[in-house]
């Protein structure tokens, strides 16, 4: 069989497989930001009609699958596999969102990177033939990260603002290879970066290396240069972190120019308070899968990276002094 | 490209994609016990030379994969892709060991059914060319595993006779297209299954219908029965789980046999205290990437399934009330 692999860590894929459709929700205030007008469906509240934030991660994942298949003209049983990934411990949205729709699973994890490991996946299993339809998705929610992560948002802590906003919602796509969809076309996969940072209050910059190793990787691998996309995002390294990312790429020989964004900055107005801005597995998963996606089908964008940054620690971890890994898959996906 | 689905959910495997070598380490009462003489490495203790038993359960993982690698002659820097999946809250063993080895990293979480669900798609990956070699592993811990499921094991808590007793070290394996080891030749992908239990200290009965669900599955994917496997393997459905699967099968009509057994009941002696029988990711990894491939290198098997099985909960999830959905992933491997 063809050799699909290039240079280090890169996939080439050969264009058969496209997203047919995708989807997001979102919560309230992320309603109330950039993407108003491009969401899927917006919750009035964070429970979304649950009794707990957990639940309504769950709900938001599941109605993310249900518009993108519904969008996709197809139903639930005529997808054949569901890749998934969330922050919550044990995948659990992931999982019961997979016991609710019933799609074979296939659960995997890359903290906020879930988003592009789950695209990537996807395609490899639907370009090889081992599915025909699949079906990829990522969520996160501001107030089951909190819980988990950090103190209970009834403690009320302060943060510095160099601190990012848990991004409340999911999104999802169907991959195939019908329609006039984005094709995936490359992905390069991500090393673990860890360059000693410690504090979970900045994450922006402890993935923004991890992020720039990915990107030069892709680069190498390809011998693509920043150029040949008319955009590169960053998951959600924000405004701390983003820049970071600018600089030591500079420092490499690589000028992002203008073409180079963050989702995290893609979601919240200036009047939002969000800190350095949005993060978790929503932060790519929302501007990819509703925003992006819309500009392509639009013909505002024609070739198109994402870099899904993810910090791959745990409370107990960082409690017993451990630095932050990070990681950052990037895909690329192009229109006709 | 030819469809290598089968069924509704099965991934037929062209038999290019060998087990070129694997590898397991245990902790000392697993080293006591059935798999003594197998194992590559047996820990004196449960800290592994580590200050925490988080760190310890990393240390195992980096071992397995270590020696692994070594047994199939190969560097680091020569393997391509690491798949990997623990019990740890955001999968912290897996991440940590693809810091210390830099092999660009695929996150995945099934729980206790990781071993399988990362040789499924490790598989997959190189089968269709994505890679070359690739190294998939699991690891749990039993003292991470209590500290974080359940209580401190300070507070001496005491279990009644259906719990199980998660079993400590890692199974790593080498997948490629060279060697003469057991080829992939299937794989079936498990649907979430949740018959509303809700007992933590329980689940070899939460996880049965699962595996039997999966089961069912491949017969019907395949064509296959029973008795065209020289050995069947549940992952870790233990005494109390490992019957009623065997029971629900016969109902639907599928005698299994003396040929069906438990990874779970193959680790300790009968005199070793292990309650109903291991479970955690390292009970099929261990059994598997041990005592089996052995045995099939032997020539002792020639046809085998593995459905490793698990339960997708979380602390947060049992406390609001939700039961256990469990998933069971199945591969079968054949030798020449």
């Amino acid at each position: 069989m063809a050799n699909k692999r290039i240079g280090q860590r890169t996939f080439s894929f050969n264009g058969e497989v496209r997203v047919i459709a995708s989807a997001a929700v979102g919560g309230p205030k992320e309603g109330e930001g950039l993407l108003q007008k491009e969401l899927d469906h917006i919750y009035p509240d964070n429970y979304a009609g649950q009794d707990s934030w957990e639940k309504a991660e769950q709900k938001m994942m599941e109605d993310a699958v249900d518009h993108a298949v519904k969008k996709a003209s197809l139903s639930n049983d005529q997808v054949d596999l569901f890749l998934a990934g969330d922050l919550l411990n044990q995948n659990i949205s992931a999982s019961f969102t997979a016991r609710t729709h019933q799609i074979p699973l296939m659960g995997m994890f890359g903290a906020c990177s879930a988003s592009m490991l789950t695209l990537t996946t996807g395609a490899v299993l639907v370009e090889a033939g081992f599915c025909n339809t699949a079906v990829v998705a990522a969520s996160s929610h501001n107030c089951t990260a909190e819980r988990q992560y950090r103190y209970p948002t009834e403690y009320g802590g302060q943060k510095p603002d160099t601190a990012q906003w848990t991004v409340t919602g999911s999104g999802a796509a169907i991959l195939g290879k019908k329609g006039s969809g984005p094709r995936v076309r490359f992905a390069t996969i991500g090393k673990v970066v860890d360059m000693g940072l410690k504090n979970p209050f900045d994450m922006g910059s402890a993935m923004a290396p991890a992020a720039v190793d990915t990107i030069e990787a892709h680069f190498k691998d390809t011998g693509r240069e920043p150029k040949d996309y008319d955009l590169i995002v960053t998951g959600d390294l924000a405004s701390v972190g983003h820049p970071i990312a600018s600089q030591l790429l500079a420092e490499r020989g690589y000028d992002m120019g203008k073409n180079f964004r963050d989702c995290g900055l893609m979601i919240y107005t200036e009047d939002q308070q969000s800190f350095a801005g949005g993060s978790g597995c929503a932060s790519s998963a929302l501007v990819t899968y509703s925003h992006l996606i819309d500009e392509m089908k639009r013909g505002n964008l024609s070739r198109l990276m994402i870099v899904a940054t993810g910090a791959l620690m745990n409370p107990v971890s960082y409690q017993q002094g451990e630095s932050i890994p990070c990681v950052a898959h990037a895909v690329t996906l192009e229109m006709d």
